[in-house]
């Protein structure tokens, strides 16, 4: 295995990332502005295979349509240029005061118009561009204070929109489909559909629940303290994941952005060992775009942010590395064993019992021995976590 | 509106809380244990409704039939002498040993089958006294080491389990209803299904999801950050909140089980308008069990207990005073109208508009003055948010 | 008592809060600059007292002699015009680049000289105004990644930093004291001195303690999951309550800024009961200005901002109501005797009494009934807890 | 290097830890009662050089005195058998319901009396031992209710107690020092002196604060979401990391007391880096027991019990070994370099110059390039960082 990127890694990286100028809360920018064709050929000089973007990100908010055309024209001919490719396009509905609060889910039903139209003219330009998903991050929907926002009503004109793009892409024939992105909070003291699991019951009630999917991001989840592997994994089994914002996180605080893999290492560990042997057969589970979704250190001068292109992508091969070597170790099948984890796979019901005949099976109740469990039969995961942390130190 | 709490106000409490030892993590019980039929006549003395309660509350694990039909006895005697209802049971899944690594989804396959028997068992209890609502909360569900737990087929287990439970009540013609109570951890160091979200978007994949809602938990939602309100609101939109947990919690920590308000007491208003003034109308939005699962701090006697038991029920009732005229208020009223809070009621789309009229309109993006949201324009959500903090203080 | 406030109040702000333009991390301004000379007057108006600033607030960065000393002028005529004061100065040590990795400790030597100059000219604009307090709010002061840098080095040159400034004040005759403000994280993945404690603690380590003491943040102790009244009520046990920032924030997340009691308004009413009621014989524990370090939502257009202000103002004075009122309640009284919240002032030794005495007093351990505070001897603080919330609601 | 512990590491256990028969908040005991002579023999065979213990795991609670000296009897002849050795001991003040306010700063004077007396007993038998470290964790110290507790009155009987302790080592001539293990909270929903900062602060106001200082937990202070090394940077800076309690959590959340470097793996690599490779030349910044107060998670048997034993010994040891190689490495001496790291030991003035001299050095300031950090002069730290990481997963 080789820790050198290839197209082949399927690496994407979000123009606003390394694009990223450095500003923040308490502070303006570090750097200057990012090129986007010198963004392009560095991405494709370093291995990765694709580029993302906001509208607002290739060209500013307002632009006259010439100035929007030959943007969208320079990043045609780097892609050309290049073979770099865009698999993924979104909509910037955050940054603007006209959003201030929020796009499809504004008090003001002017601005929600306004919204879709500016989500509709993005789409074509995905279409147009070769993306075949579409990412929608809500991060000014939702409230700072309670009273503030009528959380159904809002819901519905979040499912009123999301239904309208539906129906677009259907009728236009695009081979696009949507994928939400949660987040707990920030900018917003509280965002609508804040995790994994609240976006899945959202894609439930729309009217083309096949058409959207989600778009996990690492920090996003794990700034509510939740358990990203767990959050992909249930996302998966809703056959939901159709896009993922890898990036790094250091606990329950303000939305960080680091490298991935420089944040909560475990978990990315078992994400990655998810991602790469949780399909059929122990391939990979997940055959989309590797999306970094990172911000280089304000710290950091232009020398830092190529540092960091790469730091991620070595990061995941690093991890992708050590989860084969973790499911190689004989020790390591003999441990998952013993801690019987294949053993939640086999249904808890025999092939055609019914609830009489479990009713019925003395062994499963009245002659079962509960009591043996205290004392004994141990679970093993100890052992196993320990084998999983010696295959990440790259100790065994 | 009277502070007084009467069987109207359909307040319930667990066994559990109320009868509470207050053994923690840390130290041993400080309070001897607490009789099933003291506490039925305090709590219908003090104005609640109903009591709930897991079956080792009411019976120890393992019982023979006869102790457990006894107690039984004694508690239907004390039902039928006081009025008090059983609105709601649940089983316990967590506290023996044999459930270590949880009930419907430990990795041990004989564990599984027990955890079905014990709560079909429970189930019949139920019907029996009455109940509604049948609670699973799943606190042993889930891992603390990433390569313990295969969630994909934890998931699935989880759902066998809840699909047999459905064929049964449905067969046995039971009026009873499943509520799934989310926790994101403690005690495992996560859990399935950690937050209201994620227990919709597994409910939306069972077989008879009709049967199936939330019984969402101030505390556990806020564990996470999550506001509770928000969590409630996306419940009832999808039609999923059969029954609710209220009690208190300040941040994200351990599970603190304060009496209800003690806590985060503005989001406790929120929640109880939200209840009470967000239906049809004005009308509550939920007219099941007001039930508090909370627990006595470990500090207090007896007469701590009974204290808590009328804080809960007094707290409620103050909020929903101050709700209602909160909602009263002209300069309230005229406040939201300039929050535009109900216009995000209003659908996007004018009636019958297609997304093509929408593109044709000019009015909404060409002719839009997205400018005149900088320095003008403002929701005023902080005058709002005043009011309400007014209303709640009791100021106006 | 009165709710309109007043110069008695000492109610204080900073430039920075109102005059907060609404950039985020996600967003560009919505709201256009705002004049000194209007805030000035405005917060006179509105019955403030006082004025803060950071340098750059009032003039920009590198701003010619001229121009600063222009602004300078202009705030001078219109505190004169006013009445208002300028109660505490800071100086702005994180917006430009030069401070990317901090100011005092940046690993950078010429930059912590450059800060050190920055603040020594700031800090004679401070005397020249009459301020007699100078906050130190060190917001990048950290690092994101372990390995980047010596947190003792760090802390050797905050206090090299401090002792110098220590001393210029007391040759220069100025009477001006230094207050830390602590912050766990944000902008920085983690900050040095992240809490009152920390904060505390290395004042200790000081040249000259007795002139730096601290500015404590309701947000920034909450945003560690801290409790703010405890953190002041140690600031106050060691005589370091020298200045405060009053706002609200509603759990572990990045930092709100929200309106003082717009967040935790239960902590928000003991952090007020103590401050008015917690000193000797009942009267106030700190008579310094109460100052408002909060942002206006970035929702709202210039008449938010106004209405935020006042909010503010109006939610101390509602809380000191309410304090006063919890205070003056005899059943409080009592049960704040029952509870024996008193008697822990009491000394543990009798008055002489050796730890001889102590060893021979039977009392104390061979016949002290330890079993009987199983079952019995509760402290009653639910009881307790019932009647703040009571008061806190105004329901009594 | 060698992963296989000997006593030349200092490794030491808890009785209370390898013993935990695994009740906890939500379920009874897993396993049975450890007995102490099995610990002693076992850790000596794994290569761990101390046990240490509270009182009340050696022998029950009000034991009879002859249970206690047989208890004491059973562990001194096991400790001669092995060569093992008590190099901390301390006194359980949170368990028993008569601490269920607190032990030194209970309401309930008579409780303290108790506390204090308990304590006094336990020390005789820590110096009998030959405990160096005497620790006091203060588990119940703290109120669910702002109002139940008098911060100011608990932190003075809180320093009543330390002082009168400290008399009482100084007069026997006892070879023992006290260390103060902060939390911020669980059990009590706060505790006092939640943090390394806050103790440190608190002890700097003692009668003999030479003889008091700190044991940090690792989880504790990464429950407020601080950052663990930086604590311990702290404490060291003040010179009071007396002892410490190494131990793995993964994120703001309930105390898990996992395996040390089973939670936040990449602060324990910078820890074990501060530990063994932060001291003059290199050396050790701490020389005393790296002791693990874990609990062996609830799903193990005596098997995981052992387990997790060895897991902590080798985490530890894979990580100084991890640790030692970065230090070692030709490009992380040029990072570290390149990011100026040990820069920040440089005093920031130059050697006796005053702040005249600083004033009148127009390179500071009036000269100083502050632009060029716009752009350029980059620290550098991602590039660092990912050596780190690289060497952590030991692929490098």
């Amino acid at each position: 295995m080789t820790l050198t990127p290839s197209r082949d890694d399927k690496f994407s990286f979000g123009l606003w990332t390394l694009g990223w100028a450095a500003q923040d809360q308490f502070g303006g920018p570090t750097r200057p502005h990012l090129d986007t064709v010198e963004a392009v050929e560095k991405l494709a000089e370093y291995g990765a295979y694709g580029l993302t973007f906001h509208d607002d990100d290739l060209f500013p908010f307002g632009s006259a349509d010439n100035v929007r055309q030959g943007e969208i024209d320079r990043l045609k001919q780097a892609l050309s240029d290049t073979g770099l490719i865009i698999p993924m396009v979104t909509t910037n509905l955050f940054s603007h005061p006209v959003f201030k609060d929020g796009g499809f889910t504004s008090n003001d039903r002017g601005v929600r118009r306004f919204a879709l139209r500016k989500v509709l003219r993005n789409i074509d330009l995905a279409a147009e561009l070769g993306a075949k998903t579409f990412v929608m991050w809500g991060g000014r929907e939702g409230s700072e204070y309670d009273a503030a926002k009528d959380i159904r009503g809002a819901l519905e004109r979040y499912r009123e929109a999301v239904n309208l793009l539906g129906d677009y892409v259907t009728d236009k024939g695009y081979d696009l489909k949507f994928a939400i992105e949660p987040k707990p909070n920030e900018p917003r003291g509280d965002i609508l559909l804040p995790t994994v699991g609240h976006a899945l019951a959202f894609i439930a009630t729309l009217e083309r629940p096949e058409l959207v999917g989600l778009n996990p991001e690492t920090g996003h989840e794990q700034m509510a303290g939740l358990n990203f592997t767990h959050g992909i994994a249930q996302a998966l089994y809703s056959d939901k994941l159709f896009h993922i914002d890898l990036n790094g996180q250091r606990g329950v605080k303000f939305d960080q952005d680091l490298v991935f893999g420089h944040g909560d290492v475990q978990n990315a560990f078992s994400l990655v060992d998810l991602l790469e042997n949780g399909g059929p057969n122990g391939g990979p589970s997940y055959t989309g775009p590797r999306h970094f979704d990172y911000k280089p250190s304000r710290t950091e001068d232009i020398n830092g942010v190529w540092d960091s292109v790469q730091a991620n992508m070595r990061m995941y091969l690093l991890l992708k590395e050590r989860a084969a070597a973790f499911r190689a170790d004989p020790e390591v099948q003999e441990a998952l064993l013993a801690a019987r984890v294949d053993e939640v796979n086999a249904p808890t019901l025999n092939e055609g019992e019914s609830y009489d005949a479990l009713l019925a099976d003395r062994a499963s109740y009245e002659d079962f021995d509960a009591d043996a469990y205290f004392g004994g039969k141990g679970f093993g995961f100890v052992r196993l976590q320990q084998l999983a942390m010696e295959h990440l130190l790259g100790a065994r």
